[in-house]
């Protein structure tokens, strides 16, 4: 008796989620020290302690009916001239606050996007491998998820598939660098190429594509690598950014959306947001963490950690033979599985305890993800579990 | 450049926010005190003191990583069995923690449930006058909305006209009791035959038609009078609540669905609602408050101060000639505008910077509403401004 659409979605429900589920119950059965789950980012370094002092001051020195009250709908403005403020400064921009739109998360920020962008058929494209949800995100608006194939050993975006696929009904664009599940980062020739492919499209279908930018892990970058800023390549773009991960801050749901001051439609644009926003059900962003965020502008999570896991795993698992492109983002590692079927690999790696995502997950078989956001320890000790199973395709 | 939906409803967005904006520049203008901003549910009585405390102790006892973490999509285990334990308590239930999801507030809440149940074109009845939004929480789904007229002057729902609009295609009937925008509270016979006539259509359609109780005025009632428990009145009921009345905390966004625990096809609905609350962007309602209400569930706002704003502006009005029904619950007068057109009759109340919502913004012209969440001084001074606007009609 749920919808037919629900029905579908249920019987699929993300592999990610349900090995969320799986680790849980592993780690009663085993013990936790004795589970090692890559599945899932959620982040393992601590919140910084500015978020503490912060939540702290704000509930001593504001106005308790202001901090837990209604706001304007795209988010408190001092906030979101905080946030102008900060990245004018990082990236040289020229945003004001009218310029973001508060949400729930990323997600929220891309469900909003597209509810405001998209007429039912609209395509929309992403590069595979890619998030699995974006699918979703997508299909809630009954727009056309368009599928750029894998481009591996790198896993930059093949730019010359792209180019061919764009077409008329082309919408939207999404992009997510660092890259979920690759590690990838974008460098400018490619956001450059990327924005001259788009605009040459715009003119040849007199129509306007959005380029919507997923950067949960752009604060999360190693070897002081420069993350270019999306915004200096293409005019008609959306940033949807979350503190889940540069925050360690995923349960709270906040982040933003922010536009290019110079995007097509603007005001129809920052209408839609915030009505989608509103009528979608999220009405506002978490009041308290904006408020924290306000105060928090600057602040990122130590990632030494990440850094130290990324490069434990990574020379474990070239030591083993494992092909596998070296992440200069995020907290994942996106290797060549060792047998064609990835979702088998994975399935076979349980028995050593180890949990990791079947690249299928993101449109790229062939592959599996290790979300290496855990402690230390998890890593060290899952080193054994590595081996066996490599050992087992011998 | 956006949809064409979404250029519509920014063409007609909420008349409600629309004037909070209004507000906010009125007041600017000739000074907070002298704007009578009866317009938005944005309460005026400060969270209890055990909020801040609660966030104090979490944020010293519990892991962060824990508190500000991901958890199941329907929320934090410990949360749901917690609310399970109170509801169980205060009206006599046999719920479970299995029974409950988290969600962004009731606003959330909904639009889970409506994406969880509705195929295109299903048809979701509502009682006029009604919240506004819930069209466009039907319409994010492709329903339809069917309206039963309102029933003045008591604004009980008219059951017989209810009971001839249900038709084959009734999914779900949707009501919220102590109600926004008449204050008006059903009681236990009027559910129960609400209850009865569910149950006679679903045998005659051989049909599950699901009953959704928006219920964020529920700890907000005055005279002791009793709100009775739409679980006690028909199987297949979903409950969603938001503490952003009761615990004066709109902005944090947190709320919860309740499912009857005998519903039809209860695991379908479970997983639908886990399903729908991760794809819809909300993936969980925020964190650091679930275990916020964990530790307040059974605490309440003082709701005295609305109580005596009640009885001061509804006996004004009477001496005024207005007829208006006694509300006995949430924070909301709903009396008959002294003109036909209650949309000139609010723009008429701007000139005495009164701030009213029209009827018509719930299907019902020819009324008013008057939210008066609002600090007692606002009451008691706009009490001339009342005067002068029914003057104007003398």
């Amino acid at each position: 008796m749920i919808s037919e659409k629900m029905k579908e979605l249920v019987a699929g429900s993300s592999i990610i989620r349900a090995m969320f589920e799986e680790g849980k119950l592993m780690s009663t059965k085993y013990g936790s020290e004795n589970v090692y789950d890559f599945s899932l980012g959620n982040p393992n370094v601590l919140p910084p302690a500015h978020i503490i002092t912060a939540i702290n001051e704000i509930l001593v020195e504001e106005e308790p009916n202001l901090v837990h009250g209604y706001m304007n709908n795209s988010g408190f403005e001092s906030t979101r001239d905080a946030l102008a403020k900060s990245l004018n400064k990082k990236y040289n921009q020229q945003l004001s606050c009218n310029d973001f739109v508060m949400t729930v998360g990323a997600a929220g920020g891309l469900n909003v996007i597209l509810k405001t962008l998209l007429n039912p058929d609209d395509e929309v494209i992403v590069f595979a491998p890619f998030f699995g949800e974006y699918k979703h995100y997508v299909s809630n608006f009954d727009g056309k998820l368009v599928v750029i194939p894998p481009n591996p050993p790198t896993f930059m975006p093949n730019l010359d598939a792209f180019e061919k696929l764009i077409t008329h009904r082309t919408k939207a664009v999404i992009i997510n660098t660092p890259n979920n599940p690759t590690g990838v980062v974008y460098d400018i020739e490619t956001l450059q190429k990327l924005g001259e492919i788009l605009t040459k499209k715009e003119t040849e279908f007199n129509n306007s594509i959005y380029l919507i930018s997923d950067e949960p892990y752009r604060e999360i970058a190693y070897d002081n690598i420069n993350i270019p800023c999306v915004l200096d390549f293409y005019q008609n773009t959306f940033i949807a950014y979350s503190y889940s991960k540069s925050l360690s801050l995923p349960g709270e749901r906040i982040g933003y959306i922010c536009v290019n001051p110079d995007i097509n439609y603007k005001q129809d644009i920052l209408q839609g947001l915030n009505v989608a926003n509103r009528i979608l059900g999220f009405v506002n962003a978490p009041s308290l963490f904006q408020k924290v965020i306000e105060r928090c502008t600057d602040i990122t999570s130590d990632i030494t950690l990440y850094n130290q896991n990324r490069d434990i795993l990574y020379k474990h698992l070239i030591s083993l033979g494992f092909e596998c492109s070296y992440p200069e983002g995020a907290f994942y590692l996106f290797p060549k599985a060792l047998i064609a079927d990835d979702k088998q690999f994975c399935q076979d790696a349980k028995q050593f305890n180890l949990l990791l995502v079947a690249g299928s997950a993101f449109g790229c078989s062939g592959y599996f993800r290790i979300s290496y956001c855990v402690s230390n320890e998890t890593v060290v000790n899952s080193l054994d579990a590595f081996t066996k199973l490599a050992n087992l395709y011998k």
